[in-house]
């Protein structure tokens, strides 16, 4: 019986001082080796005398390890076994060659992301309606915040803090007034060198169960919406919160970190941010995903600690020319949500978010979805979870479906698509001519004709996006035509036999 | 009792050889001058030893004339009348303050077009239709050629030529090998240096009806969708041909020239299209509007010669930078069609159309639509004209209402509108602040919010355009809020009151 499984979290956990500030005052460090990798990671102080390390094997076999600790007069050593990956467990996501993403053991990665900034600081009640709506969903990531969120839609308390202290007193807030309280709002009162360990363990929790379900969690470590002042803290704070959140975070597979929601509109300097991200760079051992979010002018992702680009655009036309520019992979965080609220980033149809969906998949990039309906007593899918009231979300699966059909089950966009459609093939070079995928978006053919080659036979599907239909048109080979309902939203896909 | 009106056609008419090649032998020219004005015209040969002069007067009063001609000993000369000018003969549309388009007496125009290429080379019958069509619908432009047309969908004879000679056997001809007869192909007999008559006086008749009923005649001269090898004349016998139109066609008011309908597919220098151009220049004295279209990038409309920017372009959110970037009228003449045939540019759904209608307009562009639908007997509207099947047609009403309740009766984007939504306002400075329209295109907002100053007191509607309802909502000052249905091509008018 092993003693951890492969991408699975081994812990350590020992007592120790509960006097003074054992955030500040104490340390734990953790060196672990095997075989085929060696790590040197962050313990972290739980609360209560309880101090913990955590590290997340990515192969099978023996490991020894060394703890040492500032209360420690001498290491603690042993080992341990690492067993099988846990079904389902495929390990980190990572970038994979042509830019495309896959986990750690080689299984493709297509991202179908969502954002619910802070679905786990609501009540018990609602966490679990969204645990439930994300199990019945095509889902396999979502973002969400560290830190509670303050803005319309947003003005009650989350349930717990990530430090010790006291909030203002809310219940002056009103949908008229709450932005006159911003960063740090008199009445806040917060020790920044004492983390509610509540909080983490509550979150990670979070994060684990995700984890299990086979979804990303795309953590938001900083974001301008605050009252509470956890957006304006000094920069050592900064850098001690980001030590404790990787130390606490990073041994879970599912992890992705993202430096800010909207780090434009927050004022931290350029080296600010490169000395949040190095943290990263140098703490997490396991190098999870790393990128940061928008709200202008994307970032510049030729930096070398960003892994992807992480993007707030509604050209999502672009996604090819990203791609290209900066060579790594194009996950589009935010393209507006489908909603009918009255700010033009969550007011979109279901049918435009899909087309949206589907054009940036076939452009070979990584859509996310979010929804702001009202009519639900003001409980907005996009920042509390709960249930999806809209139409998009029904219709990833199918996309997810098709994606998957092809060799290498990873796509992108043909250099020799025309302006009227796009044309996706195989990521992987060695595919190519097994699988064409065309998607005419909001254009609407009565037919297609094509001609790949004079001998290769295919099988042709017309696919309805909008009604999640592929239906087989026939087998062919050299010049043929493929009929369509003229309508939206349609596409072909083309299978070498 | 007057001898012609303002803006109408005065014409002397004469006889004289036939022998030879009147067209090439023959010249007539004719001067004419008022206290107003002063201008040199060409005649014509219009068969059968008539010869014809032509001249389009702006101004009432008395009008001298001295007419000269290769076959005359001694000049004709004579006086004329004129009146005031027809019931609804604005004159010319000119580029008027602030890159807007207004009638030669002052009357704001806003242009709403439509695309038939040679539906005036269809039967009796179909033109009829046409002009039956025309008369129900908002359009006061239409664009096509003098020039017939090859291609899919279009492999029928004109009902004539514009040359004396005889075409190659188009029974050879199918959708899948027209293709292969492009320009001259063979089998084509014809004597440029002689111009079937028939062929332009029923083209003129054409361009008078139109007149008659408001709408703006868009002369395509070049074209390269060609069989009989009329795309690819000498240069000489190009200049030839442009002569004879300018002089048969300029003096009818609501004549615009298209140099070309896409002139970068078409195997011409840029020095051979100044040199087309500068024939209008020196030959239409009434400075009709004149520009050229194109396929692939826009032609440079810097140029002089350019009165406004005609543009074949899908991103047509970019026309009020090509406004700023021209500082000429922008008509978006080609937009992609409303249709479902097989090609991206003609596959558009009506609502997609009508959303780039709204969109050009409040951006301060003027759009163009076209219309191929399958389904009735390939007769479609983008060429042959006939009936309109569409939706985005019965539209354009409604749009031409809402602009013309701005003072002024022209809009331009404000510089000032915001990322979610459209805001344009009276093209005229002296009108800001009396009337602001706002159009969110696919979002779909519950609500808005709005602030223009404390004092003013502003109606509010709630717009529909696609059901083309404006809903008086209220009147209000300071902050308000408007209340909107959540779905998609919504807008919202407000008028000081």
């Amino acid at each position: 019986m092993a003693d951890a499984s492969r991408y699975g979290v081994w812990e350590i956990c020992l007592n120790g001082p509960k006097d003074g500030n054992p955030f500040t005052e104490q340390w734990v460090l953790l060196n672990v080796c095997s075989l085929n990798e060696r790590a040197e990671v962050d313990g972290f102080y739980d609360g209560e005398g309880r101090y913990i390390a955590r590290f997340m094997p990515s192969f099978e076999g023996e490991y020894r390890y060394e703890l040492t600790a500032s209360f420690l007069d001498a290491p603690v050593k042993g080992t341990f076994t690492v067993g099988a990956a846990e079904e389902g467990n495929h390990g980190v996501v990572r970038t994979s060659r042509y830019w495309g993403l896959s986990y750690d053991d080689g299984t493709p990665y297509f991202s179908i992301g969502t954002t619910c900034y802070v679905w786990e600081l609501q009540s018990d009640e609602l966490i679990e309606k969204t645990f439930e709506t994300l199990k019945n969903s095509a889902f396999n990531k979502i973002r969400f915040c560290v830190f509670p969120k303050h803005y319309v839609y947003n003005l009650h308390e989350p349930r717990s803090y990530p430090f010790e202290g006291t909030p203002m007193d809310s219940s002056v807030l009103t949908k008229e007034n709450f932005n006159n309280y911003k960063g740090a709002a008199e009445g806040n009162h917060w020790d920044f060198s004492r983390f509610n360990t509540a909080h983490f363990r509550h979150i990670e929790n979070c994060i684990k169960r995700l984890g299990d379900m086979g979804i990303e969690a795309d953590i938001i470590l900083f974001h301008p919406y605050d009252r509470w002042g956890f957006s304006v803290l000094s920069e050592e704070e900064d850098l001690f919160y980001m030590r404790y959140v990787t130390a606490r975070f990073a041994a879970f597979h599912n992890v992705w970190w993202s430096l800010a929601n909207e780090y434009d509109l927050m004022n931290k300097s350029d080296e600010q941010w490169l000395r949040i991200a190095e943290v990263l760079v140098k703490r997490d051992p396991y190098r999870h995903m790393r990128s940061v979010h928008n709200c202008f002018n994307v970032y510049d992702f030729n930096r070398p600690w960003c892994t992807h680009c992480s993007i707030q655009h509604s050209a999502i036309e672009n996604t090819d020319i990203w791609r290209q520019r900066y060579m790594k992979p194009v996950v589009l965080d935010e393209i507006c949500y489908e909603g009918d609220i009255q700010f033009g980033w969550g007011n979109l149809t279901g049918e435009e978010l899909l087309r949206r969906f589907w054009e940036i998949a076939l452009r070979g990039g990584h859509p996310g979805h979010g929804e702001t309906l009202l009519g639900h007593d003001d409980v907005l899918w996009w920042s509390h979870g709960g249930e999806l009231h809209g139409e998009s979300h029904k219709r990833f699966g199918f996309l997810r479906d098709i994606v998957a059909l092809s060799p290498g089950g990873q796509i992108v966009a043909s250099e020799k698509h025309r302006n009227d459609e796009i044309k996706a093939e195989p990521l992987n070079d060695r595919y190519r001519g097994k699988y064409f995928l065309y998607y005419f978006g909001n254009r609407r053919p009565s037919f297609r004709e094509y001609y790949i080659d004079d001998d290769t036979e295919y099988e042709a599907y017309a696919l309805d996006t909008w009604e999640c239909t592929k239906t087989y048109v026939g087998t062919f080979k050299g010049k043929f035509r493929v009929e369509l309902a003229p309508k939206p939203y349609m596409g072909v896909l083309l299978l070498a036999k």
